[in-house]
């Protein structure tokens, strides 16, 4: 087939899949670019089309008017446990679980120390992810040294052999944020309990592009970003579940003000709070977090299964049009073909990636080099369509010709 | 002098004294609601009138329209130094010492553990202002359970002669939430360095009130919230200092990827950065952030001497007013009368003080209660007039009358 046949035939393809796509009147919920594929969600979502104005209200009325009384009035207070109750039902938490605010590495080093003081005695080490975004590794590395544990490097595909007696907390990515790898929540969670270990999941490139089932699968401790495919602004808030049977056991290594069972009795004596508030640090940051707080509002009315099925039905599509537009040995697909094995991202290995993926750019196709030399394109269901991902592809065909 | 002539007597001179004020005029670079005296900016500072178009145009086109592109083309990542660099001169500190973000809490934490780390071998004791607000004294109790150092809660007042061959690092609070009492950090730094020990500075109540120096007088670390006396709005990112000479030992517990000397390599090794970079953590929460860079814009042309000027006179007048309207017996001042320990608010101890609070605020002069007995008035003179300051204090007579 011709390079027209083949162009003329998928655009085909794609305008047909978009047509029947249940979810794709989800983009109008966005404010995205003119004539741009945006395929770099899974590093900083679209703008949800609501949050401008939410935040305006935010600014104008509830700081700028109300002042000191919108702690109370306009729930800023209560915002980190609200909001992480918007989050749990995306990641499979019943309410009371989640809590919004810091950043995701804060989030891990509660997460991690909180594991390893309520690991089994005995115990000597913490296992982390080999191959996972550098500041779990980092941050592991630091609650290691703090609670005496010892840190030890895994594939997660080796993982669950590495699990034994003296594991006392392992630390996943659930997505390979390089790869874009999915790794298998369940098996790895059950793994880790029958080696008597506590696990910590990070869920930045899952969560809201695929069902976690965090209560299902019996997590312990979980950790998130919401800039990615929850699209809370840049650096907006992160998260962290800890789950009801550990709340009453988790001792937090940053028991700031807010995680006091009274705050605002102001006594010098450290008592922690029941439940969620538990794992907050400081003052919420109210501007980011009601910001997010809008940004959620797009999930109402979404399952997120069917978020799943879509996103698999776009990446598949995607690499059929790699295939068939892209000249052959040009790029290696790093993604795992299996379902069971995919995130919602598709990454191929080239040569001269990071000129490759600036000349996509200048051409309108949006998605970001990893060094040393991986393409990677996002796939975010709520906004992306069909003929985005044939758009893109034809276009690195063109890069490539 | 019967209460209606000290009324026009005293509203007379506060108008004369406004007439004065070469800061009055800054009061238009804030948008304060109507009618109301706000004097709780030592809780959360008035909104800059600059900050919801600034912030409009960060959501809109730097996030909406520029997407990813904005991580540099819109200053994104430099943020937190160039921030930092905004604040330096406000707390007498060279620029590339100060970085903005996470809590103040997380920032104590990092401080703390920092200091404990860098102190002379074999010292102890972690020295806390028993004081101060709670969550320094909870988070210095887990930097110091953490690093093996025995807390010791100190009265500030007594705190030169607690330092001693053993103190390994001392947390002080520049000045006290409740009582509005001024430490004099020149002195008790220099008696901590002649004791060997490291000195910590919390500047929330302080920063954007009045000269801090921490260069002049050789301070180690310090922290500060910058949603007071900076008007960062509710919640925005708090700030460290580590000098200069301390940044090359500076070892930090949370060493996220943000702080690596090549975040975007994404190796699996930690190398920390050079400079204020070293005490960044996760990704920079960019809403608030660049909410914050545009409220400091508010200083331009000022300098805190004149504003610590002001801020003597409001309280000195406050208190004339206080001592005039209010009968005999009703409050007792807790805020040190002398200058040299007067930051800038003035706490008033009375009975039924949440009751009088509630009806002050009714009547439209906001300052907030703390438990058990204070009133908290806060003055900021950046938007804070003499006329503000009678009409608050024949208010709270009238409340008492």
């Amino acid at each position: 087939m011709s390079d027209t046949n083949a162009e003329t035939d998928l655009a085909e393809r794609a305008a047909r899949l978009d047509a029947l796509d249940g979810l794709a009147k989800l983009r109008e919920r966005f404010t995205l670019p003119d004539g741009v594929v945006y395929l770099d969600g899974n590093s900083l979502g679209a703008l949800p089309a609501a949050v401008p104005d939410a935040l305006t209200d935010v600014v104008r009325r509830q700081w700028g008017e109300l002042l000191i009384r919108s702690w109370d009035e306009s729930g800023w207070w209560t915002a980190p446990e609200r909001i992480g109750d918007l989050i749990a039902p995306l990641v499979g938490a019943a309410p009371g679980q989640v809590t919004v605010g810091d950043s995701t590495s804060v989030n891990l080093f509660k997460a991690l120390v909180g594991a390893a003081r309520m690991a089994a005695p005995g115990r000597t080490k913490l296992l982390v992810d080999a191959t996972t975004f550098p500041t779990d590794g980092y941050i592991a590395g630091s609650a290691a040294r703090l609670t005496g544990l010892d840190l030890v490097p895994v594939d997660p595909a080796d993982a669950p052999g590495a699990f034994d007696g003296d594991t006392a907390v392992v630390l996943l990515n659930h997505v390979d944020y390089r790869s874009g790898r999915l790794h298998d929540l369940p098996g790895l969670t059950a793994a880790a309990h029958a080696a008597g270990a506590l696990i910590v999941w990070d869920l930045c490139h899952s969560a809201g592009a695929l069902p976690v089932g965090l209560d299902a699968h019996g997590v312990d401790l979980a950790v998130g970003c919401t800039y990615k495919y929850l699209n809370g602004g840049p650096g907006s808030p992160a998260y962290v579940y800890v789950a009801a049977r550990h709340q009453g056991a988790f001792d937090s290594p940053l028991p700031g003000w807010n995680s006091h069972r009274e705050p605002f009795a102001m006594t010098p004596g450290y008592e922690p709070a029941e439940g969620a508030a538990r794992a907050r640090v400081g003052t919420p940051d109210i501007l980011s977090m009601l910001a997010l707080e809008s940004a959620l509002g797009v999930w109402e009315g979404v399952a997120v299964e069917d978020v799943r099925a879509k996103s698999l039905a776009l990446t598949d599509f995607f690499l059929e049009c790699v295939a068939r537009y892209v000249p052959e040995g040009k790029v290696e697909v790093v993604t795992p073909a299996g379902h069971a094995e995919r995130g919602s991202q598709v990454s191929l290995r080239t040569e001269g990636a990071r000129e490759v993926m600036a000349e996509l750019i200048s051409r309108g196709v949006v998605g970001d080099f990893r060094a040393p030399d991986v393409l990677r394109f996002g796939f975010t269901p709520l906004y992306v369509g069909f003929a985005d991902a044939e758009r893109a592809a034809r276009t690195l065909g063109h890069v490539f010709g």
